[in-house]
């Protein structure tokens, strides 16, 4: 079962959207996915500061009482089940021109579940000619301008893999399509920095503020893509599949270290924000 | 009058759309803006192939039959003065996954008036940080993923320009938001090659394809930033406003031959095309 909030109500079926949208036209708004466990929006402050921080630097209004109530509701409406809860926030419709501001921004949330079989399954990564552009908003920012992140995937799935794995345009390893990365050497967890082209992720952000508390020193840095084939292991993260293993990069099997730390730190943060283990649903 | 049609059929007001369509939730389709003088859609051709090339690259059917009649249909009702249409291709719904192909791609068109003043007035132009990627997508072709467009010509907005002058991630003079970039220099006609992160634009390509009969020679290649401002002319293209001349970069004035050879050569064609010369709306 979907659940769709759009422009203030449930709906159910299509949405009546204003055909001069520019979330809808021109990719101009910005959107966040967000993990439900036992009906609760995990990591659900980061989430919404970060869309508000992306909006802000687009120049897209963010009512963030709207938003948390509309939240509220469509979460009232939750199976219960592992789901995820997706935030689009448009422009809205604006005079001609780039630059112009928006009259009202538009606010979709759709809230469905979601495979169990996704958390921490583990991935295969291709290297895709597609780089990250670290001076762009859509590189940086999780814009619905997405269509080089899709061009990607297809790259990587054409090549047998289950994402790409992007370096940026310093042909520095950055991230995959869908997300962050980690290389655990030593006692060393590093991560490409911000700088590099990168989404400023929510687990990422929350593994680098526990890490030393499972014995790691987390260190945001460049990182050489050559690094990856010498890591004692090679990881992603993102919100809704929290952490997965890298097994292979371009058809070459990568060390796996065991992650259970890192994993054990996040479900524990998890569970006390809803009372689950995700690694028990 | 904005005349809209959608999904087969012409709409007023809102249009109902699908709100997994992947054009509104990823940016992840492509569009055209084409000039319509006189009823008759400008380079008509050159549009539809470049939107047919840009949706086959990003494995979007296009359906070219429909896609023409759905035009004729819209522009029978032209009000006959100057106007834009712009087509508007989704992949429409696809499984979860940015990998996935669409079910069916969904097809926007709108024509809408254009103000006479906006062809061949000069424009302004200042540097922003960011920059064109050239292993992008979203740089080289007309997708919906705009946002990196969008931000650019804010900053510019906030610097005073009409437009902002994109470098590419090499430092090379790239193109603005919404126009290719020409130089004159002697009898040289230059402008960045394809492989720099531009779009191929359709006045690009006229201009390129004639410039040898009004006698200059045309070279694609990458152009120095320093470039612009030793050049006898800089000026701008783009399918809704011709040429404009650059009269400006950062403030500083640039030298400004007169554009006369090239505004008559493109809109000789377009004459030749719609029964009547642009300059004379």
């Amino acid at each position: 079962m979907r659940v769709v909030w759009f422009d203030g109500e449930f709906r159910e079926g299509p949405i009546a959207i204003d055909p001069r949208d520019r979330g809808l036209i021109l990719g101009d708004g910005v959107f966040e996915t967000i993990a439900v466990l036992n009906r609760v929006a995990l990591w659900r402050t980061a989430h919404l500061a970060r869309l508000e921080a992306a909006a802000r630097e687009l120049a897209i209004p963010c009512d963030r009482p709207m938003l948390d109530a509309a939240m509220d509701r469509v979460l009232a409406r939750s199976s219960g089940a592992f789901e995820t809860l997706r935030l689009t926030l448009t422009r809205g419709i604006a005079a001609r021109g780039f630059a112009s501001n928006g009259e009202k921004p538009s606010l979709l949330l759709s809230l469905e579940p979601l495979p169990r079989g996704s958390l921490f399954r583990p991935a295969s990564l291709a290297n895709v000619e597609i780089r990250r552009n670290p001076s762009a908003p859509s590189s940086r920012l999780k814009t619905l301008s997405y269509v080089d992140g899709i061009a990607a995937a297809r790259a990587a799935a054409a090549l047998g893999a289950d994402d790409a794995l992007m370096r940026n345009v310093w042909g520095h390893a950055a991230c995959t399509t869908i997300a962050n990365l980690f290389l655990v050497a030593g006692s060393e967890l590093a991560t490409p920095s911000l700088d590099q082209g990168v989404l400023s992720g929510i687990m990422r952000a929350a593994l680098l503020r526990h890490a030393r508390e499972v014995g790691f020193v987390p260190v945001e840095r460049p990182v050489r893509p050559e690094e990856l084939t010498a890591a004692d292991a090679v990881f992603l993260t993102n919100s809704l599949r929290f952490v997965r293993s890298v097994e292979s990069l371009d058809g070459s099997r990568l060390r796996q270290r065991p992650l259970a730390p890192f994993i054990d730190v996040l479900c524990a943060i998890a569970a006390e924000q809803c009372g689950v283990d995700p690694r028990l649903i």
